[in-house]
């Protein structure tokens, strides 16, 4: 009883997760004390009810979900934990919200080291405290070995669009002749996951960009653009989700090759691997949509924020009776970009 | 393309899941399209953001999630899409909140029928109506054979408490003299999945007690009672759930055996299985803690309700220094009753 708290908290944490820790009984209510509730640390947690009665700003409240299966676990520029933290949160700001508040949903398989647990769930503090949300309230489940993969997150997300956004970006919003910009360079999360999987050793390091976005959004409505879309590229890449924007709008979009950056290393990996990095998953990245008349103010403004130094424009959204995206290649040759339709890289995120 | 709408969906849902409808791509989309839009059929899947923009009315919002790995994922009473409904609905009925919104997150295994998905999927809608709630946004990831077992779904849920409720209910709000209450019979569900997986036959039905509570609760607060605690005695049981009010409220609890029901043919599985039925999951009752001059009018207001016909008060709350929950048998003996420390019964919810 005198040993110091953070002693107690690691002596606790040896070994490995049991089907008790997911049983409802005292195993688990001291899993979720002496880990959970200290690492996330809020008045929510402590307060130990199954629920989170909580205090919104004003402005229209924006919900969003994503489960996390990404594996491996660990992975260079980040691990599951990070990512459910930023997944999410971006998925709130490409609402044009700011993120407030975290669910926090993990299902453990049997047999999962407590050490890898911990890791994980203090990189999720770290992350949400950097994006400035809080994790407010969660469930643990354990499955049987076999039945699981270590460890599986879902996280769900609250947050406000203020009352001052006007009209809130929306995937059905682009016209003919708005801008395309694109954050940064494309495919480094993706080519960061498949190299780690395939045990790729790459000459210069290829790091996730797993991120949150919700700073970078907020420097970009400072200047009041007309924005029509936000979205951030994950699964399926760049391609996938212009595809999807030009099937919600209703319209073409025109990219040019050479607008769109891609790092040396990650270019080089794509080659080996047979992957084209406008198919591979980013998850620090975002794509927006605005009016032709603000597009160089809004690149000029992304490019003074750390995440959107390498911001470009990458091209425009036309009229077109059937939803297409075409690439004009650096050779200046033309070809459409099709959704992905097959399974480039299963358990990205 | 004249072929009927319905007729088209079931065509498409034949076969199995593959890792391409988690990968992101043409086969994710039509599975969102094909199946979760048209079940659960709402304004904000239909606009196919990644987000939900919503209205909340005046009151206090309320998070909570939970996830959901029951085994096997179709019980008699219900199902895992049933249950994951209720059970997050539950936790906002708890807070005395109004549930209106659940986010849904599937983790799917490679292999899956596509009629379970769907079974579930229908099962989910039109528990979510009879709720009257609504899955405003959702996320499926694709995990491979071996790593999943079926599907595993997340839910969170929104909610508010009305402005006129002064304090929400909460586990750390019990005082002694306080009467607690139980809305109806204890184990239902937690044998029912048990029996199911052991393949045993009951002579009678035993059938999950899986129900939304909502309306329960709403018809509860008509009166205004001075209403402590609400809780949910799921995963660990009525004992489990006293002992973590004991807990949060630094209070003892004593309840009298006689005036737990436990319906004939549960009680006799619980005999056969060596299983306490106090330990045993419920998903469609309620443990409330009232203030004593307030508790014979609740109990008459829960019995009008279809949900609470069976319920009764089981106990008080007394002073205590250390936290205990107390059994007074049927023959007059006293026994503690202890959080549940082993693994009873995994994968119950």
């Amino acid at each position: 009883m005198d040993m110091p708290k953070s002693q107690r908290f690691h002596k606790r944490l040896r070994g490995r997760v049991d089907m008790t820790h997911g049983a409802g009984g005292k195993a688990m209510a001291n899993l979720i004390h002496d880990l959970f509730s200290r690492a996330f640390d809020n008045e929510w947690l402590a307060q130990g009810n199954d629920f989170a009665l909580l205090d919104l700003p004003p402005g229209r409240p924006v919900m969003t979900t994503d489960s996390y299966v990404v594996s491996p676990l660990f992975f260079p520029g980040g691990d599951i934990g990070k990512l459910a933290v930023h997944g999410t949160v971006n998925d709130l700001a490409m609402a044009g919200a700011e993120p407030l508040y975290l669910s926090a949903g993990f299902i453990l398989e049997e047999g999962l080291p407590f050490a890898d647990l911990e890791r994980i769930v203090l990189s999720m503090a770290e992350a949400a405290h950097e994006a400035g949300v809080c994790i407010v309230t969660g469930d643990t489940k354990v499955v049987e070995r076999g039945k699981g993969d270590g460890v599986f997150i879902n996280t769900a997300g609250l947050g406000v669009v203020p009352d001052w956004v006007e009209v809130a970006p929306s995937g059905d919003a682009a016209r003919p002749g708005d801008r395309v910009l694109v954050s940064g360079t494309v495919g480094d999360h993706g080519i960061c996951i498949l190299g780690t999987r395939e045990g790729l050793r790459f000459e210069s390091d290829v790091q996730s960009d797993t991120a949150p976005l919700n700073g970078l959004v907020a420097a970009m409505t400072i200047i009041e653009p007309d924005l029509r879309v936000l979205r951030d590229p994950t699964r399926g890449g760049l391609a996938t989700t212009l595809n999807e924007i030009a099937h919600q709008s209703r319209c073409g979009i025109r990219i040019r090759e050479d607008a769109v950056r891609v790092k040396p290393a990650v270019a080089a990996a794509c080659e080996l691997l047979g992957i084209d990095p406008l198919y591979a998953a980013n998850e620090g990245k975002l794509v927006a949509i605005c009016a032709p008349e603000d597009a160089e103010e809004l690149l000029h403004v992304m490019r003074q924020h750390p995440r959107g130094r390498d911001a470009t424009i990458i091209g425009e959204v036309v009229e077109a009776e059937h939803p297409f995206v075409e690439l004009e290649t650096t050779f200046g040759g033309r070809r459409l970009l099709d959704w992905l339709t097959g399974e480039q890289l299963p358990r990205i995120c």
